[in-house]
């Protein structure tokens, strides 16, 4: 009988073991947090554009209890505010958050996933992401590069600048030095301008001081503190960038190692956290233009006249032409986004637009 | 030397019995598995509004690993589209998919958490609820009923209807027998429109056959389906519902005892989910006045006069005005929204409105 207890007890330790290592194996599984490290454009505390990855991040904690952590760096930290793409390629960081159309020196097709002049507004551009083929264009590109591109966040409309002249014909455009950079750049050269890239912490003392004639920015979400609207009377509407998204890039290969509610969780926060923007910016720009015209009430909101918008209009399909002659992949991104464009826009003039013209007092 | 080993054999004991005890505590808190029960308004497969609850499950069980379960009734289940209120107050239901405004007769301040005839569109709506104190005033009368609330998809713009003749003047509403049910029926009864009615089952033989002058139902994303544009030449521009935002409910005491990261799961999954089905509604919208179009192309669309604009803008303004004399909570609100638009409409006009106007071709 003496036997049997010992017997037990070797059955027993044997039972012991497993059950202690089921136990941290468990615990081990339920418990492990991911660490995600994400670079981001911007400088630290940057207004809207850096709320859109805290969100996500704050998003992505609570919805995973801990287990997936992002820890954010701003260009203060990582000094490579145009580095993002290699540095989510490379795994250097695990994501990035910027604007794809950072990237048109590298992988020019990667322009036309911000936004284009005369293109989509943001309703039409989310449906064309979502329900168009947008995302899977988008994907097809990054997906070369070992990069997942997600949107991530809108500005909303994009105001044409602030101009110290009035612009009456495409003659008044012949010579203007103007801070506009990228592809809407390009365009304005095509009739004479003379587009300059300027840091930002010199654009207020440039335009104050005539070294350039005008300049566009953001919209009165980001101008407002920028003080543009103190020294140049005329803000023009928009025309080149009528839904700007942002990015979030996500390196492929980390992605994958996250376990299926992890992955799901980090592109749920990264989709909601864009809209948020979107809607962000939607109420800031709205609250900042009544600051704005609170304190200066002779700034003068002023479109460009159809001469002008026509010249515009032209120059942009004759660029996006050449653009499309020497990319294929441009090619069909700009084919998708045309047609789509052409049928989104029919629902928004009859829909939005017919009733903000009907309802105005 | 014998008493060591059976010592050692108790105290064994009695640490697998901790351990076991820990390991079952641990593996029931990490997959305890929270099923909620939704109901919602709509009939089982019912295109777009049926999309958005299905959707948010979906999301919310994928990011909970399946730890939270959302099972949903379509009407033909809990026989009651329009006692949601009632079933997620009481408990029957923990959730509910439905829209603000049914229950305008029951807590008549509801009725202005949807959409308001002249009032915001979706951009600004949005803004409104999260930035503009909408959701903080929602949830002030909510919570009086055990209840939560959070929007819930959004229609995008709806069309102001099918019509059989023109309206050329205010004198042709009068005796207008249409199809038009809650507050913009009682504005358009003002000017002496027979608003009705009527089941959707029996709405197109109704059109066809004269029982009713005129309908209104969403717009194209979900008017295709019915049929209307093969037996009425004309689809007004809308006035009465530019951003109709459909809503989730939430029992209170049932949100409450969710873990934090299953309510914050929870939360996320309806706000994207209603986003979602803003950029499906767009996408639908679009999409399906094409084939409208291409099948008909003799439909004719068309605005109300000025003068029709401005009578059903005073007739509304006189009902708003009754409704804010009789209900403090509908005058705070009211005051709230309108201040609100205000605001937001001005960036509106000088942003997407401005955009589209002079990029027209």
């Amino acid at each position: 009988m003496l036997s049997l207890p010992i017997q037990f007890s070797k059955l027993l330790k044997r039972f012991l073991l497993l059950t202690i290592f089921t136990l941290f194996t468990t615990l081990a599984h339920a418990e492990k947090v991911y660490k995600l490290k994400l670079a981001e454009t911007w400088g630290p505390n940057f207004p809207i554009f850096g709320d859109a990855s805290k969100n996500m991040a704050t998003m992505a904690e609570k919805m995973s209890n801990g287990r997936l952590k992002i820890i954010i760096h701003s260009s203060n930290k990582h000094k490579s505010p145009f580095g993002i793409f290699d540095m989510v390629k490379s795994g250097q960081y695990d994501l990035g958050h910027s604007a794809s159309y950072y990237w048109k020196g590298k992988v020019p097709a990667t322009m036309y996933f911000t936004t284009m002049p005369f293109g989509m507004i943001a309703s039409e551009q989310y449906a064309w992401f979502y329900h168009g083929g947008g995302m899977e264009l988008m994907n097809e590109l990054y997906g070369k590069y070992n990069l997942m591109s997600f949107p991530g966040g809108n500005t909303s409309n994009q105001m044409g600048g602030w101009f110290q002249k009035e612009i009456n014909s495409v003659a008044d455009l012949k010579g203007l030095k103007m801070r506009i950079p990228g592809f809407a750049g390009e365009v304005l050269a095509k009739l004479g301008a003379k587009p300059t890239n300027i840091p930002p912490g010199e654009l207020y003392t440039s335009l104050e001081r005539g070294t350039i004639d005008a300049l566009e920015w953001v919209g009165p979400s980001l101008d407002l503190r920028m003080g543009f609207h103190k020294i140049a009377p005329f803000y023009y509407t928009g025309w080149h960038e009528p839904a700007a998204e942002l990015q979030f890039l996500v390196n492929k290969k980390k992605f994958e190692k996250l376990p299926a509610d992890l992955q799901e969780i980090l592109r749920i926060s990264m989709k909601a956290s864009a809209f948020d923007m979107y809607i962000q910016s939607t109420h800031e720009s709205a609250k900042n233009w009544s600051t704005m015209t609170s304190e200066y009430p002779n700034i003068k909101v002023k479109t460009f006249p159809k001469e002008v918008m026509t010249a515009l209009q032209n120059a942009n399909d004759t660029l996006l032409k050449e653009h499309a002659a020497a990319d294929p992949f441009a090619a069909k991104v700009l084919k998708s986004q045309h047609a789509y464009l052409k049928q989104a826009r029919q629902w928004t003039n009859m829909s939005d637009k017919a009733y903000l013209d009907s309802t105005a007092r």
